[in-house]
């Protein structure tokens, strides 16, 4: 219960961030973790004359300012203890996380936030109305008590308290909304109809002064108040709003995709009040799959709370007339990080595909280099070939062609470069959309570019064609002579710093080629297909030789004796699994299959890549720095390819993952994903889309 | 020196703050008070080889990060101690504010901000090339070193440090700039001839990484760096940007000005380099200006930070293509406080009177209305007349029509109506500035509502003619029932809070009239102007008439026996001395004068009006809560028309409230109005515009 969640529109690149107790949140526009505002939302009796006769009971998402804004104007503070709500206790409180909804409940009370998702065409093939609903920049909501059997009326307050910007009454721009917005950037309304009064404050709670309306419009905390008589049962609908107009990216200028139906906030909001039948439904039906999909309940927390972050980060953008979609690297606020995009894969082609082939299209335009290639000890530079950036940009800055914000030179650690990597990724995500979608038309337009990158691979192993061995070990030229490529777990010790002679990478490149044989044959390029298949077999048999007979595990770097042990070693199979050729290949390589079988099995063992304090699953041996996206991929590729190496402590482990999710500190940013595996600690990666891979399990 | 200064483009609500050692300032859109951005400017030498000869040398305007960002990757804090900047000593550093600059020198550095402003015409009339420079959001800077004599080269460093937003390099938009952006919201440039090399990382002084370019894109701190040889001497350009695209106000919705020249901050900075020239000759003549004006070094000092924080403050807006001007109320970020316009009114008709104008108009157009009136014990509510707001609205939120965001309901101190003020606050307006500019024709577009005006004023003595007093003494009945009237001294004691049978109300309406009177003559109204002229003669006889003869003085309140003595009892008095017939006003009521000159005369000693223990004027005997804005207004008045009342310790403190100003904690808002008189605590109405009152002394 200790954790906010992310309830955010489908691209826009904003939240309204609520449920960690005791904390602020509220709404955020792009920003790197929640935002500061007091939530205040719950109930109070009122007894026959209309006098309350209990204070507010609200749900404890607020701190209250240190010193009421009052005492900026009249030196004064006059916070009365009287007047202070009472936060509901946590123990009392039900809350439920759906797929697309969260819900509170506390005896007859209830409030609910939907942030619907579901399938979408390429937006621009789409009808305005459809489009209208689906990237609508608001949050729907529904406050609510069931005073069937009271003998006293209720009143159901929603407000939220800034910091020092002053609220304003919408009633002011539009007569047909109640409620509040700051400027033109974000608010909640309601209809004028359902609402009995609103506040308006320096101090909400004891305004010490009311205009002809009963507002003070220097109030930085305004609520709706809401009447449910006793007898009767109400659900109220609130839409929560958010608004950006022009150009908002930098250097690739675009601005949100939803200014072509929304002309201001007012219009956004009136639209959520209309089209909350819409919005709660959908977010039902959502729910009911998610329900209904046969996982357990900590599985079934894991993928919620992962689908609420990704949708925080998301961005549908307009450029040119044309869609262009940006998933952000949660905290770091990257642009398409490719390393995240290649995890984001699986829910993308299960509801929106064409964002796969729109981030791919503009890494192959604008994102893809051609680089020469090096190995240490050996002066020789040679041509290397193809490969695309880590990421487009930084906070809605983006980057040069051909440049990312994050890779940097001469480097062994973090910031170096990641060629290997996203070669491998670029690949792997096409192949598997293609498969997947069908969409042969995009396949053959980036013909040439998958023959380059097949042989882009190639070089990797090893330029000459005579020395290849089926692992990759060309580290970038980029790098600088004293600088070496790295992978995506960029914070981890060397068994997964390092790309060259990497077990990861290796069983990806295996994948990969894998995934080229079937692209190559749906191209009709029969002898590139043999080629790719080649290449596999030949992965294999190379990964396969790294198995150390003694141990029964492999390392998880092929040099200087590494002894780490590592669940990525089975992480590139998720693409066969996913696109159902995995047996195929198994029968093909049972010796690497079996191998990798005894591998998982020896490495999830306590102390291996289990922690022997908390049970959590470690993608490493070597380091307590895990990454939970990571271990939902691993988990899943293990289930489905290699369940006989899960044992009792092995499986129990969502509980102890969703638990430490549901917790401080990591429940304060809203799904985290590099952890300390033993304490809990978030080590960075905070308010994070990636770990939308657990997605994967509802694949049964 | 313990001071930051606002460096504000005209018009553009926006202002690089600087200057108060230890702090964070840099780049403000709006806000409340300083920015939060490292401010990294200086120097240091170099060896023949190109190698530092010595650490960075910087203005201590900068507090470098608690923990530097590369940590939020990388979990490792990689800050150095031999990379870090060292900060000049606050003692070897010249600092000289000047009217529209500000200039830092220590050894042959030197660094200097222009913040120019001059004569404009109304916006609209103005040719575009004129505008674009008047209005241009940009604030020049230069920083130079004279290495005539020196024997190393010397590097020169202008950059910034955000808390958490990376910057974006310029040359990635526009090849003709050197610099860093923020997004599309503000940002700093020179010619890329002029710069030597340039640095963003995550930790600027120690970078952990570097890309191709020597950058890290994903860096929060950026600097330009300049090379300045042994024996040359350098001034370098800089322009510092601001942009804000769109819809900024709501309910009555408005874009900067700018934008009509303008199109992005790119434009901005461009024409701030081209236009360098120009901007530092228009500051380098403001200055002179005051350098000769012949006030002392306080005085002077005093008039110049004033003037860069109304700058600040300003903001012209284009609404339906026309200008729309705004003056915000500082820290409280009201629109066009009309009790702050009155004391911008003088600075305004000297540069920008087009400004008042337009201010009036919206009043008359929109923030208008008509009450009843009552009085205390008094059952009667009877038909009162036309007044005004006491704001706009607040942060860009317009308020509806005839409403301000301050004025509530039912209060007898803060947040009451201000209802007598703001109408003699549009009397003195209007008729001070037709008077000073010869606007006949505007006069004549708003003979109705003058007629209007001297009609409510009328009725607010006493709605029945034959009980007129020649004092104000009816209050507007939207305060309600159980409601009164205050001044714009609303965190004062009574002394001033209460706006009925008030020293300084009865003053200022009787100023009013004597304004009135000659408006009416200059409308060709006779009859209007003879009964303006006698009701000038009923207030200046009734005002005489509560002097105590045995104290010399007159009380703050003609009620309950308050014997509070206020300096602003001679603060209406302004507009007759600003419009040169004082002496006539005099010589009519010679008695009055005489009677305020014994007043002040009594009020300017230590215990009375000037603070016993730091010598400080003081507007009230009763509160040590004093007003710097109108302070400087009330040593105008008395140093023209009552010299007689100064004695040395009156004359003496001008240089205790520069010292207040130039020191903590009141520097740290770069112009505090509201400060304890015996402590210099800041009590309220930071970072604000209003002390531009100041300017009156350089009327001569």
């Amino acid at each position: 219960m200790h954790y906010h969640a992310q309830h955010a529109p489908f691209g826009a690149f904003a939240s309204f961030t609520l449920g960690l107790p005791g904390a602020r949140g509220g709404f955020g526009q792009s920003l790197p973790g929640p935002a500061d505002q007091d939530v205040y939302i719950g109930f109070r009796r009122v007894a026959a004359d209309g006098a309350p006769a209990t204070p507010w009971q609200l749900l404890p998402y607020y701190q209250r300012p240190q010193v009421a804004a009052v005492a900026a104007f009249t030196g004064e503070n006059t916070r009365s203890a009287s007047h202070e709500p009472q936060p509901i206790g946590l123990e009392k409180i039900e809350r439920r996380l759906g797929w697309a909804s969260d819900t509170w409940r506390h005896e007859g009370f209830s409030f609910c936030l939907f942030s619907p998702f579901g399938p979408t065409a390429e937006p621009d093939t789409m009808a305005d109305d459809v489009a209208r609903r689906a990237f609508a920049p608001v949050v729907c909501a529904e406050i609510g008590f069931d005073n069937t059997h009271g003998a006293e009326d209720i009143e159901l307050l929603f407000g939220i308290g800034h910091a020092e910007h002053p609220l304003r009454p919408l009633e002011d721009s539009a007569a047909d909304l109640a409620g509040f917005a700051l400027g033109h950037a974000h608010g909640f309304a309601a209809r004028p109809a359902d609402v009995h009064s609103r506040i308006q404050g320096l101090d909400m709670f004891n305004p010490p002064a009311r205009d002809h309306r009963g507002l003070h419009l220097l109030g930085q905390e305004a609520a709706l108040v809401f009447r449910v008589r006793a007898g009767e049962a109400r659900r109220l609908p609130l839409a929560l709003g958010f608004y950006q107009a022009g150009d908002v990216t930098t250097s690739l200028r675009s601005r949100y995709y939803y200014t072509k139906f929304f002309d201001d906030l007012e219009a956004v909001l009136r639209h959520g009040l209309a089209e909350h039948a819409f919005y709660s439904e959908t977010s039902e039906a959502r729910d009911a799959e998610l329900a209904t999909s046969g996982l357990d309940v900590d599985q079934r927390w894991l993928i919620a709370q992962a689908t609420h972050s990704y949708l925080g980060s998301s961005q549908l953008m307009l450029h040119r007339g044309r869609a262009l979609w940006i998933v952000n690297e949660g905290e770091y606020r990257m642009i398409n990080t490719f390393d995240l995009t290649v995890d984001h894969l699986f829910l993308e082609l299960a509801w929106h595909p064409w964002a796969v082939a729109n981030t791919l299209d503009l890494f192959a335009r604008r994102y893809r280099y051609t680089d020469t290639i090096q190995r240490p000890g050996d002066h020789a530079v040679l041509r290397g070939g193809v490969s695309f950036t880590h990421d487009m940009g930084v906070m809605n800055q983006f980057t040069p062609p051909g440049r990312s914000s994050y890779e940097c030179e001469r480097l062994h650690g973090c910031f170096s470069h990641m060629t290997m990597e996203q070669l491998l990724n670029w690949i792997c995500c096409a192949a598997t959309y293609v498969e997947k979608t069908g969409d042969h038309e995009w396949l053959r337009g980036h013909r040439r570019l998958l023959l380059a990158c097949a042989e882009s691979l190639r070089r990797r192993d090893d330029p000459r064609a005579a020395r290849r061995t089926g692992i990759l070990k060309w580290d970038s030229h980029r790098c600088g002579a004293d600088g070496g490529e790295i992978t995506t777990y960029d914070s981890l010790d060397v068994s997964l710093g390092q790309a060259r002679n990497n077990l990861y990478i290796a069983v990806k490149a295996y994948a990969a080629w894998a995934l080229l044989e079937r692209a190559f044959a749906a191209l009709e390029e029969p002898a590139e297909s043999t080629s790719a298949r080649a290449a596999a077999d030949l992965a294999a048999r190379a990964i396969a030789a790294k198995f150390e007979a003694d141990t029964g595990l492999f390392p998880a770097v092929f040099e200087a004796g590494n002894r780490s042990r590592i669940l990525p070693a089975v992480e590139g199979l998720v693409f066969p699994l996913y696109l159902g050729f995995a047996d195929e290949l198994r029968a093909r390589h049972p010796d690497l299959f079996a191998k990798l079988s005894t591998h998982i099995t020896k490495a999830l063992q306590p102390g291996v890549c289990l922690d022997a304090d908390s049970g959590a699953w470690k993608i490493s041996s070597t380091s307590r720095n895990t990454w939970f996206s990571k271990i939902a991929l691993a988990q899943h590729v293990v289930r489905k390819l290699f369940p006989e190496a899960l044992n009792e402590k092995a499986r129990a482990a969502d509980a102890v993952h969703a638990k430490m999710q549901q917790s401080e500190p990591l429940g304060r940013y809203a799904m985290v994903d590099q952890v300390d595996s033993s304490t809990g600690v978030s080590l960075g990666s905070r308010y994070y889309p990636r770990i939308v891979t657990a997605c994967l399990w509802l694949d049964r």
